[in-house]
């Protein structure tokens, strides 16, 4: 017993070597690099930004508000509405005999708007003191809508991302716009994608963890839930699938919902200014929060690549995960 | 306790799943990789091996142990000499007071020998039935030897392998020349080095096992001791330094030894011929034996090139030998 209280706890050991071996601070590269060179990252499974790497792109010259919305006059899309900006949150259910105080995992009400209204919206929201209107719009289907739903857009945006594309061998799996205003935030989460996000109005706040903190973000089972209106009150409805693991601890309050390891994460945090290109490697944690170009939306797209399985990180991620509250 | 034992072993599982999604058999290449195509198998720690990739050098097409004995005449070269082709093996301890039956880690005994009397003793030893020495005798110090003790052939191989040096942009920190006939064995063992190895005459048999095996080698720790001449006799003699982690389990002795764990393993096997290159990335274990050219020798050359302790590699590998043996 004493020996067993005097070794350190391995996964107290693993991310502090993790973190004596590796920098919390971003790699700012000022032009694309080689697909070789992004083969360098993918291999340490690192981060970067490229500073202006997408600044010529015809959307980060031509995307404004107000263009979009003479583009796509007349088009209806899909738009998330929650009451915080919570979609896809762990949110703590406020009522309800079944989950009143349980954290559960909240889906948005999705519903078809006319694109005009919904830029309108958002703008009005984040410009207008007087705008009466609280709840939170995001369009963040992460369906390929950019191949779908904006395709009109898409020619003025990359088919691919050639570094991306040569080094990975493959084509995106999906492409993704996002518009929003300030009042969404993406809650912390992975994704078993190798991420290129390009920013193209207003910015977007990251904070990255890597996939061996998995013992820092306080995994939970939440149940989910869906938001539906009910006149003119967004509710949040128990549903009947399966449980969600999903991260609660939320890097910018970490005293809230922590466990014995959060204290030792270096979060990475990163901005995003227009024309700005991140690599966001596969398996990252990340928080993502924006603030509005000043007509008041922020606007990115992103290009997920499938994730190599092969090799050895996968496995190894799932382990940290299991053996994740079993040392004594 | 039910659920626990309903729970699946973490270790198990990391090696099964690794199993799953990754060959056990080598890929082979029949051409060098560029240095993207090599950076893709150094992303997935994964090896490969090039047919015929160095056919071509100097080395392979003349190497052999004449042309050798004429080219070192009058040198001296370090021999590393055991009763058994057992330099730097676990060995059990046959006598002493202190170490009968032990486990021991068995370094061998170095000695400066004329080169031409070192490769007549080889050849003798696998070509000539009636040859009476017994001990066995293997050159392989591993100290960058071809840029020093062989120096004066060195040219006739590369000063480094082009598609490494590009993709991991240094070049080799250690070139070495191995000598030695079949009775050498290269025990279980792994080095914190990519590494790209080179037949020129004879076989090697690489039996290889991924990093994440650590809990299948049975890994002790090992008193070192070191063979000394004494009279006509080849005797261990216990050190006083510190022990030394090592794998105890024999991939082509799998009953022996074994943990719990050992039986999940499947090993990767690849015999390298006259001019075949093979990538063993860092951290893979391997086990090494080898067979003759008709000459009654086996030469290779290999370049180690510093591993990148950045990314999460590293540190998840240790996480995996912190945990073996703590789970219950």
């Amino acid at each position: 017993m004493e020996e067993m209280a005097d070794a350190r706890d391995p996964i107290e050991e693993l991310i502090t070597s993790f973190n004596e071996l590796n920098s919390s601070t971003i790699e700012e590269l000022d032009e694309e690099p080689s697909p070789l060179e992004f083969m360098r990252f993918v291999a340490r499974n690192t981060p970067f930004v490229i500073r202006n790497g997408a600044k010529d792109w015809v959307a980060t010259k031509t995307w404004s508000a107000q263009y979009l919305q003479e583009a796509l006059k007349g088009h209806h899309v899909n738009v998330a509405v929650t009451p915080f900006g919570n979609a896809d949150a762990p949110t703590v259910h406020s009522d309800g005999a079944h989950a009143g105080g349980e954290h559960v995992f909240a889906k948005p009400h999705e519903e078809d708007q006319p694109f005009e209204n919904f830029i309108d919206y958002l703008t009005n929201q984040e410009l207008d003191p007087s705008f009466s209107g609280s709840e939170v719009r995001y369009a963040q289907t992460q369906n390929d809508n950019l191949r779908h739903e904006y395709v009109s857009l898409f020619a003025q945006t990359l088919k691919s991302i050639p570094f991306a594309r040569i080094a990975l061998q493959k084509e995106p799996d999906a492409i993704n716009m996002w518009i929003g205003n300030s009042r969404s935030v993406t809650a912390l989460h992975r994704d078993n994608y190798e991420n290129i996000y390009v920013q193209i109005a207003g910015q977007k706040h990251f904070v990255l963890l890597p996939p061996l903190c998995q013992p820092c973000i306080n995994e939970q089972e939440l149940r989910p839930a869906s938001y539906v209106r009910r006149g003119d009150q967004l509710v949040l409805d128990m549903e009947d699938g399966d449980s969600v693991p999903f991260a609660t601890w939320d890097p910018d309050r970490p005293e809230a919902n922590s466990t014995k390891y959060s204290a030792l994460v270096s979060p990475m945090r990163v901005t995003l200014d227009p024309g700005d290109m991140l690599y966001l490697p596969a398996m990252w944690y990340h928080k993502v929060s924006q603030s509005c170009s000043p007509e008041g939306v922020c606007i990115a797209v992103n290009y997920w690549y499938d994730m190599d399985f092969s090799g050895p990180l996968y496995p190894l991620t799932s382990f940290v995960r299991s053996m994740n509250g079993r040392i004594a």
